[in-house]
Formats: structure tokens, C-alpha cells, sequence
């Protein structure tokens, strides 16, 4: 008998000032949501929030989604940017026990394929305790460009700090775990 | 009637112990004067100084460049190598606001496809409230080799953090400002 | 006459908890020491350890190969990934007196064209005084594409930093260094 595999949990959390405000709708938290569930074929739920570019407020929430609602994986979108307000990185390296650059360095080599621009993206990922918390730029456009990059190494990366077993859809994300 | 652009202050900071003490001139400076004067198309004018590799006198002159002489950007020449007298990447972390690590990343990518010692160049960029700060290497032929390559990120990057507007010579630069 | 060049040192340290309780032999330290063999023309010697991951006894031993045993270079195995464990970069930053992102990021670039997951790696590279420390990955099928990726850029370094001189066999790697 094939031992079920537990459900993970994955906290989606969109950083702007004007969709937190209703000024516009968050189309990159509900893009991220409709790419990890193409991507994700074992069971899974999310937190969804939309937050303000507020720094403690960010770690604050990051802190909440990691420790108190045992998310596996946090992807955060917008506030990477270089304007005063963008503040996401800071707040995630705040609260991260060890840092993975190999992530922002994909993710702007990626990006830079399609917009010389993409050097301005700041974005990094960190871990926190037994949660992986990855930063995604804001724009809808890149978050597809970005996540599809990164995530066939994101199941292996929570093997590796005890968090919970991904599957991927093999149609859309080629989850790589080396063998021993 | 179409509105005037202001004019864009820039810094350039030419850091060499030889240069600064007489030694032999300081080329790298001056020559990325011209290459500015190839690639922005709206008026400017630069603020042009020749120190030497001490850490706090680059912090001093950065702040003084930023703070007090306004300039929307400042670009470094010299000290981003791995010998001890070498701290420009240091002095210029220790006066920002904020870093953007796809600056050096960009640099070093497009160097190495020239020297396979360009992995030894430590050179970044950042932010100090609205003025960017990008260091380049110290030799004359890497300099134009990374200008050429980070600048259509430029002019957008200076929108962002609300310095001034630069416009480019798009026979030498294509200026990249994405559409909202 | 041709002046004799001294001999070089070269600190080989494997960290991992298993191979330094006898669990497995360590063929990382091993395969490295073999490859400097085919790399490395002129004379030198190493200090071979393998050590478990902690953290302070690593910064520990870095000092001891950097300070006492004069080292000129420094190449690390295992501990660079996400896992609680994995703490060598950590170690590595706090004993080095400046950074060289560039050998991180080209050894995540070099990786990535084998395995996705090669941004999980957080290996970096420091100076300490007049000692290059470079972390390598911890698989030897990774070693040797890491190795030989960032080692022709080392002899210069060593130049730089006033250790002591490297020669290379043309027939493994090409050093470099540039014409004055």
C-alpha cells in the first residue's frame, strides 16, 4: 500500500501598497496560486494575503505564515524593486536563518532574456526554520518567467530542510531530486 | 509645447592611490565621461574626482556626491578587486539605503565572456535615497565592456527612485522603461 | 638562473559530520587533492582535514590553516546546501576580511547546466589576510566541474592578495593573468 503523502501548505503573499489598499486587484498572488496548481500534483492548500510594503509588517506575517501556519514554502511577490517603498528582500533576509543568492541570480538571468531591466529586480530566497521562502517579482509577466525556473529545484530544497514531499505534474515542472 | 527635461547631475569617482598621488593619469575616469557623453542624450553635467583607496575618505566623497552636490548617479572606477587596498565595494555597501546585486552579477557575467578573472571583480550597485551608485572596474577596456551592458537599466532605475530623467542616444544605448 | 618559486600551501578541508565520525570515507577532500595534482606544476603540499559541521569549529580550523599553517588557498567540500547543517558559507563569511560573490555565482552557473538544483548551493569565496578560501559543493561529480570552472582565475588571485605563486599545467587548466 503507497503511504499517502501529507498535504502541504504554501503561503501565497502579495506585497503592494495599492492592491492592499483596493486601489487595483492582485493579479500576481492569484497567478502564483494558478501556476502551483498546475505545477503541484500532490495535495496542497494555500494562505493567501495582500499586504502593504511595510517592512515589519511583512516580516511579521512571514514570521506567521513559517511558524504558527507550518507553510513548507512562502513565495512573496512585489516590493523587489529598487523604489523606497520596495522593502521585501530586507524583510526576508530579516527573518531567514540562512540565505540561497542562487535564486535571485536565476531568477534576473532569466528575466534578463526578456528586459535588460531585469538587473533592478532585488528578489532572494532564505530559509526559515523548516520553510523556504522564495521572493517573485511583482509583474504577472516575469512571476511565470521566474517560478517556472526555479521550482523544479523547490521539491528537493524541502527534502532537504525536513519540510513536506512535493509532487510535480511532470506536463508542466520536472522535479529533480538527485540521486544518493 | 514639450516640457524640459532638467538637467542630470553625475558623479564619476575615479579611486586609485596611483592615479590620486600623480603617479600616472587616471584614464578610466575620463573615459567614462566620454562613453556618458556617447550615451545620454538630455543635458548633464558630471562632478569628476580622482581619490585615493581609503575606505572612509570613497564613503565621505559617495555622501558628498549624493547629499550634497545632488547627483542622480554616481559611477565608480578602481578598488573592486580582491588586493587589500581594494574597499570600494565596502564603502559604497556602507552609504546605501539599499543594494542591487544584478548589477555586479550582469558585470561579471559579460566580463567573463573576455577573462575568466573577471570572478575576482567584487564590484556592486546600489541606492542612497535618490541617487544610484554603480561601481565599474578599474581597467579601461572592462569599463566599457560593463557600462555598455548595465546601462539601458540606467535611466529606468533613476525613474524608480525619483532622480532625474536621462535620456539615451539610441545609437549607443537603448534605454529599456517598460510600459506601465 | 631562474629564480625558484617557493612552495605553495594549500589547505584541503572536508566538512561533513559523517565522513569525520567514520561513517563513510571522505572522496571529496580526496578527489580534490588529485585534481590540484593535475592542475598545479610548480611545488606544493597540502594539510588534509575532515572535519563534522559546526560552525565554530570550522571557522576555527579556516583560522588555524590561514594564521598558523600560512596557507595560501583554502578549498572546502560539503556543508554549502539548504540543510540545517549546512552551515560552511556562514563560517567562511565570518573568518574572511572581504567577499568574492563571483566564484559562487559561476559555480551555480557552471552546475546548473548539469542539474537544476544547483541553486541550492550557497558556496562563496573570501580573503583572509593573504589567504583565498573557496568553498566547493560537497558531490565529487560536482568538484570537478566547480574546480575546474574558477581555477584558472586563482593564480592571479594569489598574486593579488600576496601569497604565494602558482603554475599551472596548460595541458588541465589555463591560468590567467593579464598583461600589465
Amino acid at each position: 500500500m503507497k503511504e499517502e503523502i501529507p498535504l502541504s501548505k504554501i503561503g501565497v503573499l502579495a506585497i503592494s501598497d495599492r492592491a492592499s489598499a483596493g486601489i487595483y486587484e492582485d493579479l500576481s498572488g492569484k497567478a502564483i496560486i494558478e501556476l502551483l496548481n498546475q505545477y503541484i500534483s500532490s495535495k496542497w492548500e494555500y494562505e493567501y494575503l495582500v499586504i502593504p510594503d511595510e517592512k515589519k509588517l511583512i516580516s511579521k506575517t512571514l514570521i506567521s505564515l513559517a511558524d504558527k501556519h507550518r507553510c513548507s514554502l512562502i513565495i512573496t511577490t512585489g516590493g523587489t524593486g529598487p523604489a523606497l517603498r520596495d522593502v521585501t528582500p530586507e524583510a526576508t533576509e530579516e527573518v531567514c536563518d540562512k540565505m540561497l543568492p542562487g535564486f535571485g541570480e536565476q531568477m534576473r538571468q532569466v528575466s534578463l532574456q526578456y528586459v535588460p531591466t531585469a538587473i533592478l529586480s532585488r528578489q532572494t530566497a532564505g530559509i526559515r526554520n523548516k520553510t523556504l521562502i522564495i521572493n517573485l517579482p511583482g509583474k504577472p509577466a516575469s512571476i511565470k518567467q521566474c517560478l517556472e525556473a526555479i521550482f523544479p529545484a523547490v521539491p528537493y530544497c524541502l527534502d532537504l530542510i525536513g519540510a513536506s514531499y512535493l509532487e510535480c505534474n511532470p506536463k508542466y515542472i520536472n522535479a529533480f531530486r538527485p540521486s544518493k
